[in-house]
């Protein structure tokens, strides 16, 4: 991390008093003594050898259970970027799964209970996650194991006041539409914490946030859903913000604050957004068909893996697990493994001296709405794409002056289904007085109309991870 | 109508004065001279007869241009209701076609275009519709017609400023995941008005709502999507209410502009509806497969029709069209014909001196998101639920007293689809400390929050056109 002085003050809140629960000072030691604590061995393995998994005829990869996921072929066409016609592997995961926090005040002060978690697919085996993820298999124990810790907290609604409750979409380039149920409950009764659990400020989150792969994609969709601020009618039950400030706010801070505020002057009217959201989604057309996943022409399928002849977009993998702190103690699973580091970035610009972000109408297979709200740039950094400047504003992204980086770090995607898949985060402030404008497909939008899209589904799981990351506290 | 003391209140806004560009009195005279001018002639004719329609092997029927739609069966299971499987017709018309409205101001007062405009499922053959309504099909010329009038308004942007421009869904019991695009675009250069169409102002079109069936769905759709005051962000380009108001507004419309304000006091919270969404999304399967129309077990598929065997929900019938005023002189194509009169009703309440409208989490096959936000009741007028009173709260609209009937009138379905389909829509007030309170699966919402779920597609077009009938000005 570079440590220029406008980075500092928008990291200042790191320096923030230590929760009155978990000193932050505590925390790494804590992540590193449950990595020690539970033993946890993976090993590649080849997809054709994965206990309890098995192709059928059309080469189509599933679960003897039927549960789970499966991994088909999808042919994809569309009228939208360069490549109009493709097949591609696909996750087909139809249950909606709980990504579920448990939170809870202490000295006034709302806490989340954070889990440090291994999945299979992360690059230290160790990361904080929600309090609950849980497919649906996993909490009617398809899979024979134990009921995650705390689902009662999510499945019984008289434990607490739901603070956030939505179904966003998971990522829709390697899922074919598949959401998870994001959850926030308050509860007021003690809570029995278990090893792998602690309570953590918002702040605290954030500050982890700062550092690689340490927090994981599920708990950063999670953390995106939390209004920073009430919106509308100041009837949400509890101002979070509010109840999780622990430190003045720097200026960066006070300007995202000034543009949640509905009479924050935006260069749009919301109806305009919905507008713009339409006709993309009527200029756009896009027809995905299944199809079988042993014969699609450009990847190359073996018992070993499935790969893009072209080397790029990414890989399936298999993967032997050894754990002792999970539902059941060893397992065997397919990955979507990476082939290529991913860029994702949010330029800001101050617009009538409001922060506005430019978000990207974003057309991806597994999206049954065709489109949807990502944020402003979101691409592969392989060389080819770095020499032609074909991503648009990857270059603005990558040759910001520092003092203008106000986020960057690199996060992964969930280890339960991805294999060791990095992204860099950057949020970039440009010149207010600069380019770029707004061309076909982007739009400035404030942090506010931003969060009212994303409350209703609209933005995409990349987005909201760049999101989580900006912070007010 | 009845003429009770608080219904004239409500309608007082009836009696105001006449548009500066088309006064009140000569709204019927044009309508019927509309209906004069162009002879148009619908006779009844078998679905095995109709030009250019065929049955395919599975007995689904389609256009031999491929173009229009297709009315193909339907295999639904769900575990929401009494019926937890069925088979239905159902129309499959993929493409998103526009209905959209022409906007203009006169003296400062913002006036429609609209047209009147004669199709063959109407009763009265003439009714009130938008300025366009155009499939793709239309609009690309599939059928060697004229192109629609005014459809440039919303194909070239620089023609003016779109005020509305959302995508919402059509009936989805009887279309698959069909939507169309809710556009109104304000003008400021000279309109040529052809003599099928006229200005009238948004009180002029909500008076001739209450008769019956002379206002489109289609317009009543667009309609409602017109957001009757700027809800967020001061930013809306037009405050439409405020452009359109022609007279003083009475106690039951200050009451609702009161529930559009951000700070009216609302029973739940943005966050919590969303929530409540969420949880029936989840709660709620529904698995549609397309099956053969021609062998749907209770449904009999005859050259002539295609109609339950109970005699209940709708028939597809076949008609022959000849008119004098459309792209094409004549034409033939099926139809969806009802069976039941249907009832939509919303119940009204208020709740800390607010109106709240109570919502219902709506299980439609046509709809892929499961559940969408429907009217307190939405049901079918047969016998049999009139006797045993198996809808919840039909009983309570039906047997309200006169003086707490909001609205009451007699509107039908889409007569391009839809072949004398009629609803009675009623809006009804309970009292504020009586029943009901909220059972499963419904809640009460201000008018601000349902226009909310409205921008973002989640009403159905049965609540949205309910809606439309409110009447702020």
């Amino acid at each position: 991390m570079r440590a220029d002085s406008r980075e500092r003050m928008f990291l200042r809140s790191a320096l923030a008093p230590d929760s009155r629960v978990q000193a932050d000072s505590e925390l790494l030691p804590w992540i590193d003594s449950r990595r020690a604590a539970s033993p946890f061995e993976v090993q590649r393995a080849p997809l054709g050898s994965l206990d309890g998994w098995s192709f059928d005829q059309d080469g189509n990869l599933g679960h003897r259970s039927g549960k789970f996921f499966r991994i088909e072929g999808l042919h994809v066409s569309t009228n939208a970027g360069p490549t109009r016609q493709w097949e591609q592997p696909i996750m087909d995961q139809p249950e909606i799964g709980i990504l579920g926090i448990v939170a809870k005040r202490f000295d006034g002060l709302i806490h989340f209970l954070m889990q440090a978690k291994m999945e299979p697919g992360n690059i230290d085996p160790v990361q904080i996650t929600p309090t609950v993820q849980a497919t649906r298999s996993n909490y009617t124990q398809v899979h024979q194991g134990a009921r995650p810790r705390y689902v009662e907290y999510f499945l019984e609604r008289e434990r607490g006041r739901m603070l956030v409750d939505q179904l966003q979409y998971e990522q829709a380039s390697t899922f074919l539409g598949k959401r998870n149920r994001n959850m926030v409950v308050l509860v007021e009764d003690e809570v029995p914490v278990h090893e792998d659990f602690r309570w953590l400020t918002l702040g605290q989150v954030k500050r982890l946030l700062t550092r690689p792969n340490l927090v994981s994609m599920d708990a950063r969709t999670v953390l995106s859903c939390i209004p920073l601020v009430d919106q509308t009618d100041g009837r949400h039950p509890e101002a979070l913000a509010a109840s999780a400030v622990e430190d003045p706010l720097n200026d960066f801070q006070l300007g995202l604050l000034a543009s949640m505020s509905p009479s924050g002057r935006a260069l749009h009217s919301d109806e305009d957004i919905v507008g713009w959201l339409a006709g993309l989604r009527c200029q756009y057309e896009l027809d995905v068909e299944r199809t079988a996943l042993g014969s699609m022409p450009c990847w190359t399928w073996s018992e070993l893996d499935i790969t893009h002849d072209g080397g790029r977009y990414f890989s399936v993998v298999g993967v032997h697990v050894q754990a002792t702190n999970r539902e059941v103690g060893s397992w065997d699973q397919p990955l979507v493994a990476s082939t290529e580091r991913g860029l994702a970035a949010f330029l800001v610009k101050r617009i009538n001296d409001v922060p506005h972000l430019l978000i990207q109408g974003k057309v991806e297979p597994g999206n049954p709405d065709i489109v949807a709200v990502g944020p402003t740039v979101q691409c592969a950094l392989n060389g080819q794409r770095v020499r032609d400047g074909s991503s648009r504003f990857m270059d603005t992204v990558l040759s910001a002056p520092k003092d203008s980086v106000w986020f960057s770090s690199v996060q992964s995607e969930e280890g339960g289904r991805f294999y060791h898949v990095e992204n860099d985060y950057r949020i970039v402030e440009i010149d207010p007085s600069g380019a770029p404008d707004e061309p076909d497909g982007y739009m400035w939008v404030t942090l506010r109309q931003l969060n009212q899209l994303l409350r209703f589904g609209q933005v995409n799981i990349e987005a909201r991870s760049l999101l989580s990351c900006l912070s007010l506290i």
